[in-house]
């Protein structure tokens, strides 16, 4: 599990000091609100991390009802991670403080480094670096946005995504398939939670790596796999920067089975000029990436909610992925069952008839103007008389198909209500993942139960699609690499399209 | 305007009598509100039509508040419309009641004819074909879910998409751009109204046709240009009954500037399959379709979001269509701008350096650590300074771009409050069509603020993208069909890839 033995362990404790520090300092904490500085500290402070935060300024003695110390080394403790929210000109005279005083991460949110393309900016950032190697220190950024640790409440970051939160990081019943983001883009690794907690994604981190001057993307996603508490991936990547530690995470993420999706930036000339802008980033050759990604089961999504399309599939179904591409159909809408079939048809999945032994339990329950045939269109007298549940039972029993989709419309609460417990025992007791997609709009008491009873529900009939297929793709390149073999070259990657 | 004459003015009158009847009998309305024949008459007595309604109930004299009566003939006025709620076997018999005391139009919501693909459904279905026929009557069916028209709050369906409404069927400030929906499945057709409600979008009319046994959708249509008061087109299709009405509908629609947005069912075998079984259609050959959508500038949308996102669009903006595939993006954001610029290519936009004049003015107010180049990073200290309006005003008037795209957060609703004015204006006095692609899930204020002020709002990065692809392509065709050219055949066409 752990080939690269000594250095592995020693990155490992000290990304594990960055991630889950006991004590903080928060340097250039202001008690303004409506800058960085005093944002930062604020949200931190909304949540109930149980370490100890100490703000750092040189003007004030209390900040937001703190003791606030004027240097790190003056802090009551020693400090494991260091937040850094100061002008980038004096970044690396305060990183080599903090090294003198013993903080052994730093997390700079700071911009104004080699993102300005600046001969300035750059000799800041090689100075960052400089400073990193020779302490030995963990250093994230700059120009990043700060991190999230769900488990331990702790939000070190200014995103609004998770200021003036009324409701827990993770919903509490969500207990397996966490979902870590690692993001280069700050702007993109919040908006991607943001996205995901309204459809109950369980996050373990969002990590955002802004110019990754010197920690990198797959050293936090390795030491997420030793870590074990994280199973699905969402990486925004604007470039890859070092491809041996990439081909050892993405290899072992594949062998244990826990997922990459990534979104990897400037495929296009003006997307790639916007990377370097960015974070610095040199884009590279979108082929040479989409054949690693192919290589190690990777999978590339086209925009945000296919991301979290995938994450909410993924998180409830890796250990019951589709063992092939043929999807069973139930809807009440005819019409929505027609449309879903010529959808899965094409992102290479099939929709075959139904065996006859199946067929004849679904017509005890169907009426005659609906159809068991595949898909099977239950009708609304269906729905009420049999239920979501059984149907779906029904379907997912049948000897023709990997997986169910079941349309439903999930603005009205009273259905899910009622078969809450027949809904949580199908999901228990079903070995095919059964995904739901609501032609409306759901309410999220609906989502809630859905989730609780342990089932992904779409309001995207092309996301929810393009999950299975996804799924049963990677579930074959596993097998396939568990048994000895690599994937071949593909000409047509039926990936992203975007 | 009206190549058809007298044909069609009769057809328009009666058509007309069915969407804007002055008296409706409700045949087999019931107290109970927990079957189609109760919930029907509740949903119609939930909105504040001023015209009349007639229950006819064999079994009661009063039906939930209003006095019955035992038949169509016993009502005290003429009846405009009739809806039939009454099982299959007695419709043709009523239908002939109906036409004998002067009903002109009929809405069947049974279900039970020809989609059963029994003798006995299918003879019934050719009565009632023979019976309209005979009396020049107007009959949308069956297996239909009826209709609403938003002018009139007239609602008679038994879709609980219309039911217990506490806002308004079109908000009162979008008077323009109005969106019918025409569907042959009323699931997908109310679905479709389900999801663009919270999108602002403003509905004229949803029209559910089911087996379209007589009246089919491209009458419809027809009708809806002559009445002037619909925009923009949202069809669901499993099948096109008579190549003739389409072909005249479509053209006129094109040469009127009103797009035609359409899903059509049953691309694949079990789609087809599930049409046939859902309405009795036959599918038939997608490529022929796909030619004559093309042919005629009709949009082929993958599923109900993107529906209902190129609707958003062209609601707003028909009159204002990007002249060109030139993409100017604004951001925050660093990361979402690269994003956006990948998925413009992907779509066969581009995203061009900016002019110099342009960038002189944004550098201006951008920080050093952003870019003026396109993707515009124009970072979020420069949003708070210079404002989301200013930088949009910036970009829309460079010489080098056809539309823009601004990146925003719209979950927070003060930046929005605070511009509201500057965004009206730059709204108004733009002549580019500027959209609002938001990484945070919006919050409705944010919504209402940017409806208001007159732009769309895209959570979907793939849906922005791809409806200004699809607005750019509309245009070219339009105007290369009013200066007499058709459209060539394509082999690659740039529509769906669902």
């Amino acid at each position: 599990m752990n080939p690269m033995g000594f250095w592995n362990d020693q990155q490992l404790r000290s990304i594990d000091r960055m991630l889950n520090p006991q004590s903080i300092a928060v340097v250039g904490a202001s008690p303004d609100l409506h800058i960085f500085r005093g944002r930062t500290l604020k949200v931190m402070l909304g949540h109930r991390y149980d370490g100890r935060i100490y703000p750092v300024s040189r003007s004030h003695a209390e900040v937001q009802g703190l003791d606030a110390y004027p240097s790190v080394a003056a802090a009551p403790e020693p400090i494991d991670l260091a937040i850094l929210i100061i002008p980038a000109e004096f970044v690396p005279d305060e990183l080599e403080r903090c090294a003198a005083a013993g903080v052994k991460a730093a997390m700079i949110l700071s911009s104004g480094f080699a993102e300005t393309a600046t001969p300035a900016g750059r000799d800041l950032q090689a100075r960052v670096v400089a400073i990193a190697e020779r302490h030995g220190m963990t250093v994230c950024g700059p120009n990043a946005e700060g991190f999230v640790n769900t488990a331990a409440a702790l939000c070190p970051t200014f995103s609004p995504a998770v200021e003036n939160l009324y409701i827990p990081l993770v919903p509490p019943w969500r207990t397996r398939g966490h979902v870590a983001v690692v993001a280069q883009s700050g702007g993109m690794g919040f908006a991607l939670f943001d996205r995901g907690r309204p459809r109950e994604l369980p996050f373990s981190y969002i990590v955002t790596t802004g110019n990754e001057a010197c920690l990198e993307t797959f050293e936090i996603v390795d030491h997420l796999l030793d870590e074990g508490r994280t199973d699905v991936f969402l990486l925004y990547l604007e470039t890859i920067r070092d491809p041996r530690t990439f081909e050892r995470a993405a290899a072992r993420a594949l062998e244990a089975g826990k997922p990459i999706i990534v979104a990897k930036i400037g495929r296009s000339e003006p997307g790639a000029r916007a990377s370097l802008a960015h974070t610095g980033a040199i884009a590279g050759d979108h082929a040479a990436y989409r054949a690693a990604f192919r290589r190690h089961g990777i999978i590339e999504a086209v925009d945000i909610d296919e991301m979290v399309d995938l994450a909410a599939g993924f998180s409830l179904y890796r250990e019951r992925l589709p063992a092939g591409n043929r999807v069973g159909i139930g809807s009440a809408s005819g019409g929505g069952g027609g449309w879903l079939a010529d959808l899965c048809v094409g992102a290479g999945l099939t929709v075959p008839v139904l065996d006859p032994p199946t067929r004849a339990l679904l017509d005890q329950r169907i009426p005659s103007y609906g159809s068991s045939q595949n898909p099977v269109d239950a009708t609304a007298q269906a729905i009420v008389q049999a239920g979501y549940g059984e149907l779906m039972r029904l379907i997912a029993g049948s000897s023709e198909i990997d997986a169910v989709i079941m349309v439903v419309s999930a603005r009205i609460t009273s259905t899910f209500e009622r078969e809450r417990d027949t809904l949580a025992a199908v999901a228990r007791h079903s070995d095919k993942p059964i995904f739901l997609w609501s032609y409306t709009l759901p309410n999220p008491d609906t989502v809630r139960i859905l989730s609780k009873a342990g089932y992904p529900l779409f309001t995207s009939m092309q996301a929810c699609v393009r999950t299975i297929a996804a799924m049963a793709r990677y579930r074959a390149i596993r097998e396939r690499r568990l048994r000895g073999f690599d994937e071949p070259d593909a000409p047509g990657d039926a990936g992203a399209t975007g």
